[in-house]
C-alpha cells in the first residue's frame, strides 16, 4: 500500500513501541498507587510529561493527557466554559475540525454565542474579521494552527495578540501541526492548546491539552485527582510512554522529515498539476510540509478513492472522522463558497517521511491512469 | 512485589497484548478511512464490539467505546442531561466512584438536583429509600454494580425496576464488576453500563458505555462521526483490540478465577481477623470474589500501607484514583457514619487469579509482624 494518508494517522514509530513496552508487561501498576511498583509508573508518566512540554516550549507542569485531540478540543470550549462565571462568547473559525464545530454547536443550543470566522480562498482566517468579532464579551477564540484538510497554517500568534487584546482566551487545535513544523506555546502566545499522538508517529487513544497556568479551567472528565485533579482516569501509562517517546523523535527529526516530505510533495503536486482540470487547494507558502489537496473537475470523489485504493493508493477526499459523507467538507464551502458543490472530485493526499520517490512516481502515474480513464468513460 | 491491588488494575493479559500487536505494527490505519488497510482495523474494531457485547449479553450496537471508567461514567450523566428536555433529577448513592460523585456535583452547581442514597453498614443501598426517592421527577438512577473499595455488589437489577416504573433511566458503574462476576445486560435491565478494560486484563486508556437502544443519549465528546456519532476521536485500534480478546478470555475463566481467588481471599481474611483490632468491611456473600477490606483499630493507613511497601505488597487503602488523600474514604464514612475517622487504618487487599497460596502465607505473616510492631511502638 502506498500511504497517502498521514493525516489520518501516522504509523507508530519503532521506537515509541518499543518504550511503551514494558509498561504492557511487568510495569502495570496504576500510576496513583502509592507503592514502588506504582511509583515507577509514575515516574515513567513524569518523563512522558516533561518529552511533550518540551516539545512544544511549555513547562511540564502545563500538560495535561487525554485520550486524544478530540478530547482535548472539547475539554477547551467546556472546561473554560465550565470555569466562566461571566463572560460566553466564544470566536472560531469555519474551518475548524469538527471537534471543535460540533461542541461549539452544542453550546449554541445552550445559549452560548459562536461566532464563525470567515476565511480566503487559501483557508486563511480574515485576521480584519477576527479585530472586528473578538471583543470584551469574548471568553474563547479557537482557531486551529494548520487546517487538517488543505493544510494552510493559520495566523494563530496574531490572532492571539488580538484575543489577549480584548482579554480573551486563545485555543489552538494543533493536532496537524505538533511534530511537524515548529511548534511553542509561548511564542504563539496561546493558553490552550490541543495535541494528538498519533499523528506524530505515536499511539492512538492518548493526546494533551496544554493549559497555561494562567488560565481558568474546570475538568470534562471529572472524578479521581488525575492530572492534578483536572482529568480524571487511571493513566494510560504505555500510551503516554509512546506519545512522549514519539515526540521527542519527531521533533529531534522535524528539519530533516519536512525537507523531505515537502521535497516529494512538491514533485507529486507539480505532476498532478499537469493533468487537466487539477487545482491544488490551500496556501502555497503557509503549509504542512506532507499536505497536498486538489480539486479536480468532472470528477466523483468517491469513484476516484475507490479506483486509488484498487490501485494500492491510500488517500481521502478530507478529513478521516467525516469519510463517507458525501457532500462536500464544510473546508472547501468556506473556501469556494461560490463554488458549486458537485462536478468536483476533492483529493487529499498526505506524505509523510516513510513515503518514497518511487511511491511519487507510481502514485503519479496510477492518477493519470485514473484521470484520463474516467474522463474518456465519461 | 505481591499483587494485592488488583482493583486499581490488573495485569495486563498475553493475549490481549498478543492480540493487540499488530495494530500497533502494519495495522496501523485509520479505521475511518475507506481504503482496503482502513477496512481490516475497521473489522478489527467490528470483532471486538462483538466480543465486548457478548460478555455482557448486549448487541454490537449497544456498545459504545470510550478512553475508559470514567469517561463512561462522566458520558451516562451529561450525556443524559444533554438529551433530556424535561426531567433533571438524578438519584444515585452516596458511595459511588468519584468518576460518578465529582460530576454530580458539578451538575449540582449548573442547578440539577441530585439525590445521594444511604447505604447500610455492609455498603448496600437503601431498597426503602430507593423507592421514596426515585420518582416521576427522576431523569436517571445511576447505583454502581460493585463497590470498588469494599467489594460490596448492589440490588442494581431492583433498583432497575423501580427506576423504569418511575420513566427514569437507569446506569450501573459496573467498573469493578465486569469480568470478576457474571453480567448481563438486559438481565440487570440497565439501560447504561460502564467498564473499563484494565480492571479485566485489557489495556488501561480504553473503556466502553454500553447504551440500550431505547435511551435518548447525546455525546460527550463530539466531533468526528465514530461510535456512530455519539464519541468522537480516531478509533484507539489496538487498545479496542485488547479489550475485546481480555474480556473474552476473562469471561471464559470467570468461574474458576472466581473460585480460586475467593479462597485465596478467605484465606487471607481469616488469618487477618485473627489479629487484635481487625474488623472486616462489606458484605460477606455478595461481595467481588478478590476484594478483602479491613478497618485496624489504632493504626494509621499511611504508615501501614508504607510498612507494607518496604515488606513487597502492594496495596491500598481504598481508590487508588484518591490515593495521598488522608480522610477517611467517602464510603466507609457512608458505612459508618458514627465511627471517628481517625484511629483506625482503612486497608484494602484485593487479589486475582495471578495471587498464590505462597503470596497469603507470606503476606499475612508480614501483616502479623507488621501490625505486632506497631502496636508495641504505640
Amino acid at each position: 500500500m502506498i500511504n497517502f494518508d498521514h493525516a489520518a494517522t501516522t504509523p507508530l514509530r519503532k521506537e515509541a513501541l518499543e518504550a511503551m513496552l514494558p509498561y504492557f508487561k511487568d510495569q502495570f501498576a496504576n500510576a496513583s498507587g502509592t507503592y514502588a511498583a506504582a511509583r515507577q509508573t509514575r515516574s515513567a508518566i513524569d518523563r512522558a510529561r516533561r518529552q511533550i512540554a518540551e516539545a512544544i516550549g511549555a513547562n511540564p507542569g502545563e500538560i495535561y493527557l487525554t485520550s486524544g485531540g478530540s478530547e482535548a478540543d472539547n475539554w477547551a470550549l467546556v472546561g473554560c466554559l465550565r470555569a466562566s462565571t461571566g463572560r460566553k462568547r466564544i470566536v472560531t473559525t469555519k474551518i475548524e475540525h469538527h471537534a471543535i464545530l460540533s461542541p461549539c454547536a452544542m453550546l449554541e443550543s445552550q445559549g452560548v454565542e459562536v461566532v464563525y470566522l470567515n476565511v480566503d480562498c487559501e483557508g486563511r482566517v480574515d485576521l480584519r474579521e477576527a479585530e472586528r468579532e473578538i471583543n470584551a464579551d469574548t471568553l474563547l477564540v479557537s482557531v486551529m494552527l494548520a487546517n487538517n484538510e488543505v493544510g494552510t497554517i493559520e495566523p494563530v500568534a496574531e490572532i492571539a495578540e488580538i484575543a489577549h487584546a480584548n482579554g480573551a482566551i486563545m485555543h489552538t487545535d494543533a493536532v496537524q501541526a505538533v511534530g511537524h513544523i515548529p511548534v511553542d506555546l509561548h511564542a504563539l502566545g496561546v493558553d490552550l492548546l490541543s495535541m494528538s499522538a498519533h499523528k506524530f508517529g505515536g499511539p492512538k487513544g492518548v493526546g494533551a491539552l496544554a493549559v497555561r497556568s494562567s488560565v481558568k479551567l474546570l475538568g470534562l472528565i471529572l472524578g479521581g485527582s488525575q492530572e492534578r485533579g483536572l482529568r480524571a482516569g487511571t493513566e494510560n501509562t504505555p500510551g503516554i510512554v509512546g506519545m512522549g517517546e514519539a515526540l521527542r523523535m519527531a521533533v529531534k527529526e522535524m528539519d530533516e522529515a519536512a525537507r523531505y516530505t515537502r521535497t516529494l510533495r512538491d514533485d507529486l503536486a507539480e505532476r498532478l498539476l499537469a493533468l487537466p482540470g487539477v487545482r491544488m487547494n490551500g496556501s502555497r507558502t503557509d503549509r504542512l510540509p506532507g499536505n497536498a489537496h486538489f480539486s479536480i473537475k468532472n470528477q466523483d470523489s468517491s469513484l476516484l478513492l475507490a479506483r486509488l485504493d484498487m490501485a494500492g493508493i491510500a488517500a481521502s477526499a478530507g478529513s478521516a472522522c467525516t469519510s463517507g459523507i458525501t457532500e462536500r467538507s464544510h473546508v472547501l464551502q468556506a473556501m469556494f463558497p461560490d463554488e458549486p458543490e458537485s462536478g468536483w472530485a476533492d483529493l487529499r493526499l498526505t506524505l509523510g517521511p516513510d513515503n518514497t520517490a518511487e511511491e511519487i512516481n507510481s502514485a503519479s502515474a496510477a492518477l493519470q491512469r485514473i484521470l484520463g480513464a474516467s474522463k474518456e468513460s465519461t
